[in-house]
């Protein structure tokens, strides 16, 4: 398995991409991979490794770059090379933790969809209390969505929770304003007869509240549903950690009970944490592209490329070019 | 000023309704409350007091009964009657922790829109971590939405904000996927040129991973959107709650941890607390009708009882009568 990693994105760049690469080649003794960056940007922070190939990039795509612009004026920044060596077939999946929309813009323009995918959709492993997580797609890949996409989107969130996550038949739920079965705008209305039909366990409307008690195992939405509540759930979370913080800072007493709490707290951050849930990833593309978190550390980097290195092990894409073949069979006949 | 108010309406009714408005008659002496329900449930939690007029109505819309049906149907429901009251003018507002549906429903069909508001929209305080709090609507009283429907929530929420919550040039931001002014899906994007226009303190889009930092003062969005985004929030919070309940108990000295704590906890609880924020107002109606949340004590049925005077007294209803009608002329014009 060779995985194609941009060692120019994200915000702790290169180092913390090159730590997280370094500790999957000692975890992961099949993995490959293809550095692409500027080498004496690199250089610093690299030691060998036999199963590490190092490719100098002049350019790199920032993170206020146009997306489609960047990726087509750009020939020879990391991130369009490494998405380029997907492409022509000498990797087989890749991971970035720069801008989020030239990635996608090149995941569409360069390794290109799945025939018979309309809309790819960016998904993640969001945690649960009960520390199972589920998946919930689209994060805001389109915008916008008609029916037939968001059913496509569970197709595929389907095939990654049985694939990759091991769950023999994932509950499929849809992202709703009430769980009732006839409740929702026009577009989840219209979603929620399609996915009954469809060939998933679909558990029916799920309700925003009740994301994180691991109320189903894929969460579907139109992306850009999917990124107002993935934005409100870390925004509510990452607030709610700084008030925390505050509380425990206030007094010499509460600094106290902080100590006595140091551990189980760790734990809960651990929970909530991103970097043990892998990056989020384009599904309905030719091959894997992992969007890494901006802010990954060395952990969440590893994360990711552990993610990555599963979903090609385990032929997500075939599985999927398969399926929605079937699926679009179904719907012609 | 006369405040209708749904006696049977809500988890804890009648005791938390009725604690609730005799701590409103103690410390708002302008008051008048029209007490609406059956009088033996009501009795035994009921002191006498000049300024409570105690109406029996046989009936009580449950929470599970059909919203449009019941508010039809049950005649002499404590809900019927007291939407009834504002209706003939024997009560200048009201307010119920019962059936939202059917109270929004008893909203648009008994007291009835402003002539010209097309869609009526429910609108919420939801806390902030510096305390200040900000106004966020539709949030769910329509699940489709038009952009105009959007510019006459921008409309209303400001007049509220102006009148009720006393900011003299409120922020009113439009929630979106991004803060540039480009983003968006179809709807948010001819909604951004709508509010660019009207006569307003627009600030552009907000995120919602920064509402909780006081952004803006006005939030506007979808009703679908809007209820996705409350319900995340309620939902994250509640479940770090519980997550941070479960590390306290844990053991000896996390329980020690606890008790230094305290205090601090409770502040932080108290920020976060519904029951200090009122409860949620239909904009657009010929009156004030107020939703207090269904799990409301008497701390938060007092403050939604405030809020339903403050905007009775403020005229919050006929500033929106002319602000509607000038914005309609100019868009005849």
């Amino acid at each position: 398995m060779i995985l194609a990693i941009d060692g120019m994105g994200g915000d702790h760049a290169p180092k913390s991409v090159i730590d997280g690469a370094m500790l999957a080649l000692n975890e992961l003794p099949n993995l490959k991979i293809k550095l692409y960056g500027h080498k004496e940007k690199l250089n610093p922070f690299l030691t060998e490794h036999e199963r590490l190939e190092v490719i100098h990039c002049e350019e790199v795509i920032e993170g206020e770059d146009d997306p489609a612009r960047s990726i087509r004026r750009k020939k020879d920044a990391s991130m369009t090379k490494m998405l380029e060596a997907v492409t022509d077939g000498s990797a087989d999946a890749c991971l970035s933790a720069g801008n989020t929309g030239a990635l996608m813009a090149g995941g569409l323009f360069k390794v290109g969809r799945i025939e018979g995918v309309s809309r790819p959709a960016l998904a993640t492993t969001l945690p649960t209390i009960d520390g199972q997580g589920f998946l919930m797609l689209d994060l805001g890949a389109n915008a916008d969505a008609k029916p037939e996409n968001i059913v496509q989107y569970a197709i595929m969130g389907n095939i990654y929770a049985k694939q990759v996550r091991g769950i023999e038949k994932p509950r499929v739920g849809l992202l709703n304003i009430g769980t009732e079965d006839k409740k929702g705008n026009e577009l989840t209305k219209s979603v929620f007869g399609l996915l009954k039909e469809a060939d998933l366990h679909f558990i029916g409307n799920v309700e925003a509240r009740d994301l994180l008690n691991n109320v189903a195992d894929v969460v579907v939405t139109d992306g850009f549903t999917g990124n107002m509540v993935l934005k409100s759930i870390e925004g509510t979370a990452g607030a709610m950690m700084a008030m925390l913080k505050e509380a425990f800072m206030s007094s010499g007493k509460t600094k106290i009970g902080a100590l006595l709490m140091k551990n189980e707290l760790k734990k809960l951050k651990t929970k909530l944490d991103y970097s043990e849930h892998g990056g989020a990833a384009l599904f309905g593309l030719q091959a894997p592209v992992i969007k890494a978190h901006g802010s990954s550390n060395a952990r969440a980097i590893y994360s990711a490329i552990r993610q990555a290195a599963i979903m090609a092990e385990h032929n997500v894409t075939e599985v999927i070019k398969t399926k929605i073949a079937d699926s679009n069979k179904q719907q012609g006949d």
